[in-house]
């Protein structure tokens, strides 16, 4: 039976994205199992880049949307973002060693079949329609992620 | 054989404390046993808001009392905070859905039968009296932490 | 068959470095074997202090060697760092109790038989050459922790 891989990804920062999908990746290609729950800022990096929605918003609910990072490449950096020059400077050195973009490394998990899964809770109270993310997520509640996690080899949270 | 949760509850952040909770209720609600071991930061969501002891303290000891945040809903967010606008926002939206507070999440894991743990070389570093917490904490050694978590079906860092 | 930690260490603040080290140093107290694997900022704690190479790096290597601190005491607090003043104070309240430095948690995890691992991956972005770190770090790729992880009794990321 193969191992199992389960990330509860909470944090909003493009550094810790990088390193969650990157843990994904590998995993998957020495055949693991990986899900990933994605909860409050978690959920961040899977929104689609240009579908934004408005419609049926409540006034927070819009200014969250509009001021929060829209998808993967939009985050920052946890530390020494500097408004952007620090995470410029560190995607020149990934570009100039000819490594995979955050962007890549999202696109390589779910061709590789990693699970999406993302917080009902957080949904709600952020607001975001199910539509504004990338189309295989699969909402669920705390629960299933609990059962899911207790039943794997790996469980961490980024 | 019921499965356990185990938290270590590091960050003494609001959104992190309310992650911490939502899965500690939920853990409990599928029947899991639950153990929270607060160090560092994440002793501050245990403190009692009334209960500030500034005898028999030092100097800094009295001054880390005053200015760090004084039980759950005191704390800040981990990004987005804004002077408190962002948290007081989130809470408005949180309001909107009748979703519970962090204080109320955390009242339901103590209902619940959440056991909760401190680190005794964090309370002792920090100066903080056992009564200056929720009367339930129970201050142990990173020794029992470890075997407690070792025995246990997910282990997360928060 | 003894029980098995496994760390993997992704922050550079000196509160969760400490953490992580003093999870370590107890884990070998109670015969556990246990693993760090340091990735992105966690590589910062590992740096030796005399030892930044300029040698045969890009310009933005360079740079990055220069302005990210070079070593465990160098790190900065995750919250109420202020410049430094909220560190020195947990220094010195630390002091006061007699509790070991971070210094000393990270001399004796070496002495106690902790491995040290590095990620491959941040290594080569960052650009750190491998004569900057402590001698018995060893270089792995991903795909080692995960094999490692899967097999150990607990996994945090800090």
């Amino acid at each position: 039976m193969s191992k199992r891989l389960n990330l509860l990804v909470f944090s909003g920062d493009y550094d810790k994205a990088l390193a969650a999908l990157i843990l994904a990746n590998g995993a998957r290609e020495l055949n693991m199992e990986v899900t990933i729950f994605c909860a409050f800022w978690g959920l961040l990096m899977l929104r689609e880049e240009n579908k934004n929605v408005s419609k049926n918003k409540s006034f927070f609910e819009r200014m969250f949307g509009i001021f929060t990072p829209r998808g993967a490449e939009k985050l920052t950096l946890s530390r020494m973002n500097m408004g952007g020059v620090g995470k410029g400077m560190l995607k020149k050195m990934m570009q100039d060693k000819e490594k995979p973009m955050l962007k890549d490394f999202l696109d390589g998990a779910r061709k590789k079949g990693v699970k999406f899964y993302g917080c009902k809770l957080s949904q709600e109270v952020m607001g975001f329609k199910k539509e504004e993310f990338i189309p295989e997520l699969e909402i669920i509640e705390v629960y299933e992620y609990l059962k899911d996690a207790s039943e794997s080899d790996i469980q961490l949270f980024i």
